[in-house]
């Protein structure tokens, strides 16, 4: 038996993780037809748009409450009407999550706070939430892409 | 400025994100129909009971590969026949995971190696890699049972 509760995995290995991950989503959006991102749907599901928007308004109070500790409800902007507009969203969000990242002091991520004032939890649990609500939805869009004879982008490339 | 090199994510943790998105994944194999399950498709795509099948194949040779650092190759068992025995499957995988994750030395998951002799990186990434697979095709399963018009199980419960 080892030590299961020694810390191994840093701040900077969970922001690449994240950056990664959004770096493949916007190849994603980027695969889209432009009136397929915002009208093509399946089963009553939101169009691809407005899905990434969702990662975005969570994102951008997301970091911010990461860092503070103080949590605003989830963003409500809804998506642009272009993919380039938000290819352009999707870019700012990188930049201003790249900014903040480093004054996240790293023993915030272990206290338990109640993101967006719904969820309680660990702050690290709280972005890999983030994340994980990322990476499922964009294996969503993969379906509505291959609906659409799509090759999506490769899963293992970030 | 902080130490963003500090890390703070425990082992145990890891495995509670592991094993609570696969929790969320079994319950997502119980909602579909049992025909449905290995017969329904969008878009050229495999049904979800390989889907699953993918998840399982992943993560026997994947805890053993990350506790001793010998890779096998992916399993490439074919999913069972029934419901029943994919889902017996699956909880012999979680109680085969929960056994031999106390014998992972949490140091090994910063260790390089090549995972299932194909892909260099840190084990800790690996194991998102695992994880992160899990999600994405599980949020695929969620758009089939949607076109089924079938409720998936909520997000957020694991």
């Amino acid at each position: 038996m080892t030590d299961t509760t020694a810390p191994v995995i840093t701040p900077e290995q969970m922001l690449e993780q994240w950056q990664g991950h959004r770096r493949l989503s916007r190849k994603t959006i980027e695969a889209f037809p432009e009136d397929k991102l915002f009208t093509h749907t399946i089963g009553g599901m939101r169009p691809f748009a407005e899905l990434a928007m969702e990662m975005i308004n969570i994102a951008i109070p997301g970091i911010e409450g990461l860092v503070t500790g103080k949590w605003e409800s989830f963003g409500n902007e809804e998506p642009p009407k272009t993919k380039k507009e938000l290819l352009t969203l999707w870019d700012e969000t990188t930049d201003h999550i790249n900014k903040l990242w480093p004054l996240l002091a790293p023993e915030r991520l272990q206290v338990v706070e109640k993101a967006f004032n719904v969820f309680d939890g660990p702050n690290y649990w709280t972005l890999w939430y983030f994340i994980d609500n990322e990476v499922h939805h964009r294996g969503q869009g993969y379906v509505y892409l291959r609906s659409l004879g799509i090759e999506p982008p490769p899963f293992w490339e970030r």
